[in-house]
């Protein structure tokens, strides 16, 4: 029996419970029903219900590094950064999986500091890779190089994780979040003039965006 | 017996609780301890450690609300809406309190249907708040009258909400976000150019920023 591969079976019917009916509806009965393992079988698996959750986590967190990966590997400049910052909010039932879960651990993360370090590695992966696009986009001379690419990369990671959480929890937000391209404009002001799409003239760097820069 | 001043006295101590140990240190134990009053008389007021949380954080929203309505009594336009955004950031103790206990109960919402109403309401007011900021700034020509307010609201505030999150879970994020008023720099960019700080000279106005305006 290759347990991995059945460990990860088992969160891809988890994370689909998670996407229908949300995260207190998974159950070890629940995920016995839609698997066809025996809760039994589940247990052998998992000490609980958190322990189930918490691999679904991991699952779909490796699920959403792989497709970073394919987006730094696919695009380059300021489109890889936009694609990093869209790519996990919940506009499909997988993404909405993802963040479903994410956000209960969110919470784990706030009572426990062996939950915060991980929770914290994950999306400090994600900053990671958005970092790695906003240095490219700098030597690509679409955004301004003197800004520390860490923390234009912790502020953008933080305003999409705002709209994926808001989108959770409310309709109007996810429907603004879908046909308003938050991200895309965000990004989109951060241009260098020169590189923006539209053409607008250069102008002088706004000192507000600059004396800040830490270091 | 005043209990609805009893119980603000209790979650005005659980709060302390949550500022300095975190949500998970709150207990009907610690929470006498630190209080003064029995477990038995807490357990008069709340069901358990859950409804004592919940308390809290109908206590900390409070609080926040009043704090918002100040703002808008004071403050004007684009300061209004710059402060009504970086009011909760976690900066210190009590605002460190209110993050904690939000995001706790942010999991509950993806669990329960009931909780995921109330924190959205709580949500909802803050945008609520933004948003009439918002109007005010277009009033007064520092902000683009054709965005739709509602939606600007919703992006700003989940920007704000993300940046609270992540600074609660890494401490570099706090520093960046401490140091370099990242909601202050998204609102200057937004700004209609004659009413810049810096009196940057006027531009066009971007494309991307009216063409996906909804209805």
């Amino acid at each position: 029996v290759d347990h991995e591969q059945r460990r990860r079976e088992i969160s891809a019917v988890t994370l689909e419970i998670v996407a229908s009916e949300g995260v207190g509806a998974v159950t070890f009965r629940s995920v016995a029903e839609a698997s066809g393992w025996s809760t039994g079988v589940l247990m052998h698996y998992f000490k609980n219900r958190q322990g189930m959750l918490l691999e679904a986590l991991r699952f779909a967190v490796n699920e959403a590094s792989r497709s970073q990966r394919e987006i730094l590997r696919d695009l380059a400049g300021v489109e890889a950064l936009i694609a990093i910052l869209e790519d996990p909010l919940p506009v499909d039932r997988q993404r909405l999986a993802l963040s479903r879960v994410f956000t209960f651990f969110y919470a784990e993360a706030v009572s426990d500091e062996e939950m915060a370090a991980e929770v914290d590695s994950y999306t400090r992966r994600w900053r990671r890779a958005a970092e790695h696009a906003v240095v490219a986009a700098q030597a690509r001379g679409e955004l301004d190089p003197t800004q520390d690419p860490a923390q234009l990369a912790a502020f953008a990671v933080a305003f999409a994780d705002g709209l994926a959480l808001h989108s959770l929890l409310n309709d109007e937000v996810r429907d603004f979040v879908t046909n308003a391209s938050p991200v895309r404009r965000w990004v989109d002001a951060l241009r260098v003039p020169a590189a923006k799409a539209d053409g607008a003239t250069r102008r002088a760097p706004r000192r507000s965006a600059r004396s800040s820069v830490k270091a």
